[in-house]
């Protein structure tokens, strides 16, 4: 168990020791819920959100806004956004963000979908998620620049002050951008 | 010792061990500076920020933007704004935020202070630079309210996003004001 994220050489002994303290059967439910989970978990036919059938939860649901798009980084970006619900449209996910470092380039991303998903379907604006930082704007310059040529509606995420807190504690590209942003009463 | 923020007992016994130790000048300078600071500081008689003249350094610069108006709640707060070297206008420092809880009411901010100002002055746009807390969007509400009249631009700094990081880790709000502000590629 040392070699899952966050779980160090004491969790994982700690987690060992646990088990050892448990019910066989319980251990044995454990063991199949992980076996389960790897298999029947696969990825959205046109999202490529996690889905347990050919389509995830969010675009198998009739009451989502189909002519809204929001491209996100990864599945956790969704669920994120999910959980403010404040969206009602679907989803694409890229599978990552354009790293020169990590050695992602836009092949490895599922750029080639995204695309034909926009010409097949009837979307009037594109949502660029990606995350706030260096590789997340790089990738959002990017896509929004192969969905130019199409004429869609490109939009991107507000940046600005974060709800709660004081000016005082902002970093200063964060303060300059909410100044550059500042909107009408 | 104790009396000042963010020092509690057992800092201000460090520090007043270490004051024995350092040499008798160094501690009857440090002790003038204080008097001094305390003598020399004083308000800036247009925009209630920090002055050691009748006006502050910001107020007395003749390469600041006259027709801008950027209003805050403390001069700390026109500190943050200016190490961004994104603004060239003018403020106005109110001097706290409305907060029934902590009983301020509008008359404990220099509020006729600045609609004098406003109405005296050429402003073109003011931008509301409050705090994005509850107290800071009540007083923007409050302000922009009292400006309306006289048909300025008012505008708010941009709420969203805050630089680097990654979505997962914002809070609901955050992200459903970064939604909702979401703009044009």
């Amino acid at each position: 168990m040392g070699k899952l994220p966050t779980i160090g050489r004491k969790t994982a002994q700690r987690l060992a020791f646990h088990m050892l303290k448990t019910p066989e059967e319980e251990a044995e439910a454990l063991a199949r819920a992980i076996v389960e989970l790897r298999r029947k978990i696969r990825l959205c036919r046109d999202c490529f959100n996690l889905a347990e059938e050919e389509l995830c939860p969010v675009c198998s649901d009739p009451r989502r806004d189909r002519t809204l798009l929001c491209v996100v980084e990864e599945p956790t970006n969704l669920i994120s956004i999910e959980r403010t619900s404040a969206y009602r449209g679907l989803y694409h996910v890229l599978g990552g963000a354009l790293s020169p470092l990590k050695d992602v380039g836009p092949e490895r991303l599922r750029l080639r979908e995204l695309m034909e998903r926009v010409q097949r379907e009837r979307f009037c604006e594109v949502i660029l998620a990606t995350n706030p930082n260096v590789e997340g704007e790089a990738t959002a310059v990017y896509v929004s620049r192969l969905l130019k040529p199409l004429g869609l509606q490109t939009t991107r995420l507000a940046q600005g002050l974060p709800a709660g807190g004081d000016l005082e504690f902002l970093d200063e590209l964060t303060l300059r951008r909410a100044l550059e942003g500042r909107r009408e009463y």
